[in-house]
């Protein structure tokens, strides 16, 4: 348990009235305690209590070595959550995490332990938002393997593998680079594949003149990078690249926007005001981006409607795009990280108009 | 939309008193639409009601199809919650999916829609359970390609590969056979690592003398098959043998007692107090088998505490194991389809004690 990040955690609980947190989440059970397990369908929880009687429930399944916290196991005979509830007070408002399944929460309710359940994420998610010196390394590190793995793997695009088989190039290409693998599966989308923003990537080949979306990712010692790409085959209509300049442009301008005291929604409005001034506002469908660091999708994200100020260590993508349907699906994204006075791009590998010659 | 599956899913509803349900598992929405959307954080909900205004809600980065129920799309600056919310009924009893995110029950629970929410996966859950013959077949399939796959990897255990390696040509073998790919991260376990259960897969390589469990299922057809075989490198010590046929036989014995009729319970005890007679009782830490079908584990579970009573069409695996650190780990597994009279076991692949030579 690292006593730091819990004593943030039972500070934000005592400011905000949550007596007992309940931590589900296998990251940020993974931020706290170092431990990271995946139980599938069966239960792990961290129990925090502003009273210190904290617990790492789990099934008994999963051993752990002394991680600083007491180990409860339940087996598979047991009722896991009255198990976790012999453990917790009764009378006072509880946090739920928000990824928490509805089998257990229920079954809690059932039992009467709280007076009020609500939504607590926002306490570990906040502290995870912010990352210390060390996590900002190793996001840079992540991200420049990716640029790398990037670079290598564009040239691809032309050898008549499927997208499939270019996300298994992938992963050899972040393998040799000392990466851990993918940080989640790559979106590797060809012609008219590229013009759908969450095409999953299938048995599809490339022909001249089609965009290719490249939206991969590695993971480094924990910690993820995310990026995306578009690159030409042979050619590239005039029209593609037009949306490529403004989707490009895009992407700078939300980069600009991104400084402590800004808002998320202005980094997005940066980007979308640009793309619906120049007339493609209908085609760029999805927030501008997500926050990102031991998942490649963590709380926060870049959406009009996300209102909280930037701070320093906030971590996430800046990937606006435009996809129209028969023309040409562009996205391009890069990895902000905000520092005192602006922000650092993680990525670096060159986002000019790149047509690799068949 | 699958009108003979809903209209079992609504006659369930209505003996069980619940109204309006939410549906949130990707494959129970799969299951009756035929429609798979993985949308990760985002919520997706199939909502039927008994009265007849199903909908179907999901984010508009997700266009779909016709799919036989009206389609609701909400954009990331709407509160998609509320908007579900709005196509729903106030003041009855709400089912509510199992898995759920706490994020989205505690939200819906604040607009006070409901009188009473209860966890209801099991009125699909206990549908998809009972697979039809169409279903049958396409379970028969993956795990005669499973079968076919594991024969192929057995004698790679000789070769050097490590744990992952070995993983990554179990892949190639089943893309080769036909099937879309594994059914979940293969658990390949040389020597001490087979002695624990959950043991994730690494850079281990073998020895002469090791036990290797070989966990593996691939998918075909959107069917999962899941098998497990222990064999040997080079030579086997008297009592890692000893624990293998004892392994076989409480195999054997859980087979023999999964026919109509009997409970999933007998299943376990059958194979568990065989174990516990032979004196290895507390090295058999898991339950003994899970169900199966479009997903790896599904809804039920051949353990202590399931009185539910098998019928014709139940698919589960039987997959006992012993783990004794310092000395072996061996488990056998294999699925099961209850039949009129008795059990079909879908896995044909020889479970003689096998040591494959050096």
């Amino acid at each position: 348990m690292d006593q730091n990040k819990l004593n943030r955690v039972l500070e934000s609980m005592k400011e905000t009235g949550i007596e007992q947190l309940l931590i589900s989440d296998p990251a940020s059970i993974n931020y706290l305690t170092g431990r990271y397990v995946n139980c599938m369908e069966r239960m792990q929880v961290l129990y925090l209590d502003v009273e210190g009687n904290h617990k790492f429930v789990i099934g008994k399944l999963f051993p752990q070595p002394e991680m600083g916290v007491e180990v409860i196991y339940f087996d598979d005979t047991e009722d896991c959550v009255e198990k976790l509830a012999s453990y917790m007070r009764k009378g006072t408002k509880i946090g739920i995490d928000k990824i928490w399944p509805a089998k257990f929460l229920l079954r809690l309710m059932e039992l009467g332990v709280g007076t009020e359940y609500i939504n607590a994420s926002f306490i570990v998610d906040n502290i995870r938002q912010i990352k210390s010196a060390k996590e900002q390394d190793l996001m840079r590190q992540a991200s420049r393997l990716n640029d790398l793995g990037c670079e290598k793997l564009m040239p691809l695009v032309v050898k008549g593998y499927t997208e499939l088989e270019m996300g298994d190039k992938l992963l050899d290409i972040y393998l040799e680079l000392g990466a851990e693998g993918h940080s989640f599966d790559p979106i590797i989308a060809y012609g008219d594949n590229a013009a759908d923003p969450h095409h999953e990537s299938d048995n599809s080949t490339g022909k001249v003149g089609d965009a290719v979306v490249l939206d991969i990712g590695c993971i480094k010692d924990g910690y993820c990078a995310d990026m995306t790409r578009t690159v030409f085959i042979g050619e590239v209509s005039d029209e593609a690249r037009k949306i490529y300049e403004i989707v490009l442009e895009a992407n700078r301008r939300g980069i600009a926007a991104a400084k402590p005291g800004a808002r998320y929604c202005d980094v997005d409005n940066a980007a979308r005001d640009y793309i619906t001034e120049m007339g493609y506002g209908e085609y760029f469908t999805h927030r501008t981006g997500h926050n990102i660091g031991m998942e490649v999708h963590e709380y926060g994200d870049v959406s009009a409607i996300n209102e909280n100020v930037l701070k320093p260590g906030m971590c996430f993508s800046v990937e606006p795009g435009i996809y129209v349907p028969g023309v040409a699906g562009v996205r391009i994204e890069d990895l902000v990280l905000i520092t005192e006075d602006g922000c650092e791009v993680l990525n670096n590998l060159s986002k000019e108009l790149t047509v690799i010659p068949v």
